[in-house]
């Protein structure tokens, strides 16, 4: 028997047969086609799914997991909005049982992916677990008693809205001071063209030009390891920032295990992973602090297909 | 068959018998005498027992149920640590249980309150709930698919450590700007003495005296019925602290309910309750504010019995 996981992103669609074992069979990989409008996308899906299935009976198939963007009701398998496929209220669980007759699960992307990382990767074993992802922007996913816990409205774990500064800058959510606002890679690429124009010295100046093409991880690297001033001083803001962020959802949530990931993270994790700790140390209560351990994703890209498959299997339950 | 519910506080021992449907029958209360050392404080505990088990056999005893101050461990039974009674890493559940045969379960007694409120006062039904309790202190508590969620080390809940401010006031727990540190009495308290300190006129300056004896709430109820300028301020700030917190709350866990209560916060409900509730939205997602509604605590004094008798009755189960 087999189980199909699936990473519906706005412009990837990742798919992998899985056995019972959870080792990956077989992959595939497709444009999602997300501007050709909805059809298209559920076409790219279904060639997905349609080369994973090449060779396997129908009825070897248990069913199959996915992520997707948004807000997603895992209960009645809605995909309530999305931000990057075309779809509102839309039951694609119900459509795709009709097109393969496989029952399927699904859940928000990120969720999902911390849900991977706790049933297979970083945080395998563990029960209660905070997942935060820093990129473009910050997002999370919370596991509670093994569970992916999203809330009555399925729209829980975000973590990148967690308030550092009611006074702070504005946020995309329509907040001020959010951790979001403060501490992702899209407030580091305003900071520093805030401070280049300001005429501050850096060898980021070079890199970010008009500021056009959004701040590149590998350019903070960079900065780093030239000891440059700049880039120390927004990394320390950053890594600061996420964890008083961090400290407040342990203050909250008193975890076992907290998972950080994300481009930012993953390509910067020596140099951001002990400012981060020192920090959330400082405003965890202590017997809440040392009930946690800190750890970085494991599975990278395939922390969905992984999350999808535990969905799926049921191991969310 | 009959059970009993308890609030064992610092101060005072509150004891009721309750039956099967969660009648209260007889109630009892003593002082808990916690500078007289441990034996007293048994001693006391046992003596409430006693009356309210008089005329009752005791195999009509399902059980005890009671909220204790500090780190609670629920599961084991044990009050691991507490500021407010004689005992660490105690085993409070073995005594009671040898002394009368009764079976115990224990809990942090905030916790236990809100969960005395989700059971049977204000979020009576309710699956997803945050309490919080504002006086001297903030105090909090989190039910979750109908459940106390006390986390790994039974310290969840911590709500009056959520950070709001790297920067702010330092808090007992030695972090700064944590929403205990700003918004709770004790707060409210130094921020008026700073005030008054430096030459403001205020009709808080008489109640105030030396400081020494901490703010009262009837204290500010007087100082905005006569529209002092000075409480007006000293609320306003409270109260959008507490909203910023509840915010982040809200966007962290995505409940069906926020549950206020506490001293200050029950004497200026009508004052209070509209500036957190205006705060809360201004800084929540919307799709998830609009999933909340908020709710004044309606057991008072007796949420820590009713709490205690969910507890034993499995009702946290």
């Amino acid at each position: 028997m087999y189980y199909i996981g699936m990473d519906i992103g706005g412009t990837k669609i990742l798919g992998a047969l899985f056995d019972e074992e959870g080792t990956i069979i077989k992959k595939s990989k497709k444009k999602t086609k997300a501007n050709s409008g909805r059809e298209e996308v559920f076409s790219q899906i279904s060639k997905v799914i349609e080369e994973l299935i090449e060779g396997v009976e129908k009825t070897e198939i248990k069913g199959i997991g996915a992520g997707l963007p948004g807000i997603i009701d895992t209960e009645n398998g809605l995909i309530k909005f999305s931000p990057n496929l075309p779809w509102e209220n839309y039951k694609i669980t119900e459509e795709i049982e009709n097109k393969f007759g496989f029952k399927m699960k699904i859940g928000n992307d990120v969720n999902v992916g911390i849900l991977g990382e706790a049933k297979f990767g970083a945080a395998k074993g563990k029960k209660n677990v905070i997942g935060i992802f820093l990129g473009t922007g910050i997002g999370g996913g919370i596991i509670l008693d093994g569970k992916l816990y999203t809330g009555v409205g399925g729209a829980a774990g975000e973590i990148g809205h967690i308030n550092l500064n009611p006074d702070g800058p504005l946020c995309g959510c329509g907040a001020k001071g959010c951790l979001e606002a403060i501490a992702s890679k899209t407030a580091m690429h305003k900071e520093i063209m805030a401070q280049l124009s300001r005429g501050r010295e850096s060898i980021l100046k070079e890199f970010m030009g008009d500021g056009k093409e959004i701040l590149k991880s590998s350019w903070l690297k960079k900065g780093f390891e030239e000891k440059d001033e700049l880039t120390m001083e927004i990394l320390e803001r950053s890594a600061k920032y996420l964890g008083i962020g961090v400290a407040s959802l342990l203050n909250i949530l008193n975890v076992d295990t907290v998972i950080f990931g994300g481009g930012v993270m993953e390509e910067l994790k020596d140099e951001l992973m002990p400012k981060v700790i020192q920090s959330a140390k400082a405003y965890t209560m202590p017997a809440i602090f040392k009930d946690c351990e800190f750890k970085i994703a494991e599975l990278g890209d395939d922390a969905g297909i992984y999350g999808a498959l535990s969905l799926v299997m049921g191991e969310n339950e």
